[in-house]
């Protein structure tokens, strides 16, 4: 049953991060191979004791691999991903390349598993805000009826990748970062990703269209503002539930705590609640700062945090090759 | 027409800003007297070349004074503001203390002016996020009506006063902060004003209660988190509001850059947006990414940017001041 699996785009931040938790959950791996652009071929990673060369990707090299993990952005997935997927060798795509495509599923394992049923070897990794998002929703919806979603977020640089740590970097040195992902700079400062000319940012556009997607609900009327901060370890979300049934707090508390890879951490009396720092490395989705909305009929508001890198991206992509391969794992 | 003025608090950040814009705004002052608690007095501050040495603080101290202006906690305000006021010394309060008091006008100059007819010697300046807020909603309310207000604020932790940039620069250098405004920390994440045991910060209720009172509408639904970052220079809100008639984006820009105060930086295409940095210093009040809400039947997205410890508290009391003595300056 042990597995012949690809990264690709493995000197990344989610790449890395991909080959340290094939490793934590001990993922049943029989050859391991590690792909890049040109520019990062060569680069040795070490895994498990072993030194991984990593190769310069072309399609071709990934003949007699079973799973490719990608995260090497969505050009290159829109290139070679059907080419690679229809020599058997599947495709956990965390790229946007192909979230809106009808025959590639969207999931997130503990919200739309069935989803998967459908394959035709290439699947999509959602967005960052968009994973812990519909955790904390998809339970709201089949219980309580949700009516609209407003979503607030504090995004970590580090959803810019390496580049994004080392401008932060760069800046509280007092240093010229040797390339801006934020064009006004994101030390002390907030910015936004890069806005087309309507106003609005891909990733708002995203948080929008792949929530409605993974919750199956199209004309779901949610509105995102999204915003980069100086901070690293995950993102936060504050959102807004507007309901069609009134939550009852308690009620509501005990029902998230129970939801697979969810933590209800919401002491406000020992000010305990999530933050970046708190649930870096973690694999959880955790949420606090659970509020009844008096300014709706029905609403509740909650501060949602993940590890932006992890269930976020990288976790989340192992977990979908370890249902697709294993039916779970 | 020159004024004795005293500055209550005159060694916080905000009261050495108070310092500093009497000089900038040519403030008619005749003679200065700066008061702080037992602990910061006797600490000399420079204004105008002059060497000004901070006297400790008792309401009998301030006779023949015309104007003090406050911020020195809200308990110092609750304990001797109106004993100061009855000795014909104004008043204008930057603590939360008379926020909510019926005979304490609590006034945006730009917003409700009128509010300071009725005073009766003092004066509360408000809410450093309700402030912008208010310059924001005023002319929606006016002119397209307003059914819900949702906000999600990013604040700096200078809001937390010099202890709260204390924190976050001992932080960044790996050392232990002096004393700790976010106690998980603020360096790389976020953090929430206290919390009480409904899960409300005070913070949040504020923004509610001091944004219907300045706007007249007492029952408007406004809902808010408030946020706390490793941000310096200026507090941003992202704001939802839900109108009665639809606005048109071109004509909202316009009418809200005809606003005094206020100004619209909001050109998507070229990447121009306001952010902390780029509002520190400023007096102004900068909105940005107004965009049309579709997950309602009428709304805007806007994000607005002020520096707090100006515009947000020191730039406005002065503002009232220089109503409530000149009509304006």
């Amino acid at each position: 049953m042990a597995v012949g699996v690809a990264i690709v785009g493995a000197t990344g931040l989610v790449g890395r991060t991909l080959l340290r938790l094939l490793h934590e959950r001990r993922f049943p791996v029989r050859e391991l191979r590690l792909f890049a652009s040109e520019r990062s071929a060569g680069t040795v990673l070490e895994w498990c004791g072993e030194r991984l060369r990593v190769e310069r990707f072309a399609p071709e090299r990934l003949r007699g691999l079973e799973l490719s993990l990608w995260s090497a952005g969505a050009e290159l997935s829109r290139q070679y991903a059907w080419e690679v997927a229809r020599r058997d060798c599947l495709v956990v795509d965390n790229s946007s390349a192909w979230r809106a495509h009808p025959e590639v599923p969207l999931v997130v394992p503990e919200v739309n598993p069935e989803a998967l049923q459908q394959h035709r070897g290439v699947i999509a990794n959602p967005n960052c805000v968009v994973i812990p998002l519909t955790m904390l929703l998809k339970p709201i919806l089949q219980r309580w009826g949700i009516r609209r979603v407003v979503v607030a977020t504090y995004q970590s640089i580090s959803g810019a990748g390496q580049r994004g740590i080392e401008q932060l970097q760069a800046e509280l040195r007092g240093e010229e970062p040797p390339v801006r992902v934020a064009p006004w700079g994101i030390a002390f400062t907030t910015a936004f990703h890069r806005l087309d000319a309507e106003g609005w940012s891909e990733e708002e556009r995203k948080v929008v269209a792949e929530t409605r997607r993974i919750l199956g609900q199209p004309q779901l009327p949610i509105t995102a503002t999204c915003v980069r901060l100086p901070t690293l370890g995950a993102h936060a979300e504050a959102v807004w539930v507007e309901t069609e049934q009134q939550p009852e707090l308690e009620m509501l508390r005990r029902h998230l705590g129970q939801q697979p890879g969810m933590v209800v951490l919401d002491e406000p009396a020992a000010q305990r609640y999530p933050h970046p720092a708190q649930a870096r490395g973690s694999d959880s989705v955790y949420i606090g700062r659970l509020r009844r909305d008096d300014s709706v009929p029905a609403g509740i508001i909650g501060w949602i945090v993940a590890d932006n890198i992890r269930k976020g991206a990288a976790t989340n992509a192992v977990q979908i090759a370890e249902l697709l391969l294993f039916g779970g794992h």
